[in-house]
């Protein structure tokens, strides 16, 4: 099945412990839509400049991501600064925002658009997620949905009116709080969960991610990484795995969302190796599958068979 | 095989998102042994004061705690007041700490504890950790270490001894970072197992738990609560399942650290369920057997079969 992602492209300027980069190729739909096209077909539908560069057109061709949604106005494309601290790199300052022609983003899809049978509403204006969703031929079989806390706190209406019709939503643990008003994050997902999603997908960073899906819940861990260059994109990049082996298989079982759970952190692992999209545009087969194998050495342990017990002390 | 514990027992007045406790039975060989005798038999070596409860000393006793080596001396226990902060758990601020007694702490081993296989040395003076391993007859099988940025600041050199002189080192991130000088976890881990232990247990509180042993990396997740009341003892909760499941099993290849680190998660969850050692005093092998196989249901996922592939997209 082939995918839509409607979200952000961007030149990102980004200062890391590992160094800089000035106007790497970046934005929610970016990420996403390479990280997924490996797996599946992506289309994208999000808004460049005059100064979109004719390289990114083509590395996003090369994927086969399907641009014919990319649409090009006049002025700049949307550009972000920001500067991640020394230990923790799962904080970020912004530095600079400059929307350009995102201001104007009015998202329209074509007539093959409006068929996808899975999409991913990157984090935009929640009334422009609403207005994508309103615009679909038919409900999709999967919607998944990003946000944050300017439009948690701002939007929180119109917020509230998408989280209802989605069945996935990603969100980081300051989000999950702010959203559900519960400290604790078991409580924070069901809480969200009674208003629509049947799937909360809670993104930490290098302590990786928790998956409540229904009565089950997964904990995947972040890749021990030898060096962390550029943070930047690494949850659009899980949300393009992740999406992307849905959309390739057609699971939605428990079994298939706990192997997009892994395929996402693998496709976030990657997405962090570099500045922009560098090392993630660059995988091969090979460096995809090994590095999933390398999540299932780093996670499993030998459970305790049927009937089996730990050991117990005669002592007590 | 039994385990000998070296740390502190003491009284702890504490406050928390959930409520707040004054004097709840609490130190680090406190918690370690009551972990760990569900598993193997533990003998503590520690000190009170002429303040320490008949029903505490009863209690340690009801877990088969061998107490020949808790010393009574004149004066008060040692006891520690601290506050929690409401979001995030893993960070405490210390109000008060009277050493009473434990000032003057100096162990002295019995013949039959110069014997004990497998020692953990709980966060103490680093030389009094020296001294307690010199004292032993022969070098234990298993040697485990416990500190805190305290004595990294203050006692780099005599901790730095000790180890070297150890298998196991259990730190969190902060201590990993200060201990090694090096950002990354996993720099840090290699660092610190060049001075000689052979596995580094990282521990991050509601984010789980990294094992590195040998060249093996082990992510083990923290059990997603429905409410945490009181964080207090978690650190040595965990290393009193993990040792004890070392010294009952005598497994020490990497499937049974594995195992271990598991069992320790476990131990610990049960330690932030209540105020003390209330919850982790009161549990039933069923209670244990169930929340280690909810460990297996929370972080495992199919893996590839050999010669399987992930799926590929062909539009690339």
């Amino acid at each position: 099945m082939s995918l839509l992602v409607v979200g952000s492209v961007a030149y990102d300027s980004v200062d890391t412990p590992a160094g800089s980069r000035v106007e790497a190729l970046g934005g929610s739909a970016t990420y996403f839509s390479i990280a997924g096209s490996y797996f599946a077909p992506v289309s994208i539908l999000a808004v460049v400049g005059e100064d979109f560069r004719a390289e990114h057109l083509s590395l996003l061709e090369s994927h086969g991501v399907d641009t014919a949604g990319l649409e090009r106005h006049p002025g700049k494309t949307f550009r972000w600064a920001g500067v991640y601290g020394t230990e923790d790199l799962n904080t970020r300052e912004t530095l600079r925002t400059e929307l350009n022609v995102f201001a104007e983003f009015s998202p329209v899809l074509s007539p093959e658009l409006r068929k996808k049978p899975h999409i991913f509403l990157a984090n935009i204006d929640p009334e422009l997620q609403l207005d994508v969703l309103r615009q679909m031929d038919t409900r999709p079989a999967l919607v998944a949905l990003d946000t944050m806390n300017f439009w948690i706190e701002g939007r929180k209406s119109a917020l509230t009116s998408i989280v209802e019709a989605v069945d996935v939503l990603f969100v980081d643990e300051g989000e999950a709080r702010s959203l559900s008003g519960e400290v604790n994050l078991r409580s924070a997902a069901r809480s969200i969960m009674d208003l629509g999603p049947s799937a909360i997908v809670i993104k930490r960073g290098g302590n990786g991610v928790l998956l409540f899906n229904g009565d089950s819940i997964f904990a995947a861990p972040a890749f021990p990484l030898d060096s962390v260059v550029d943070p930047t994109g690494a949850g659009d990049s899980f949300a393009g795995g992740f999406m992307g082996y849905l959309a390739a298989t057609g699971d939605l079982s428990e079994a298939g969302f706990r192997r997009a759970a892994i395929l996402g952190s693998t496709m976030g692992s990657f997405a962090v190796g570099s500045f922009g999209t560098d090392r993630l545009s660059a995988l091969t087969r090979k460096d995809i599958d090994a590095r999933f194998r390398a999540f299932a050495q780093l996670s499993q342990f030998a459970p305790l068979g049927e009937g089996e017990s730990l050991p117990w002390s005669d002592c007590r």
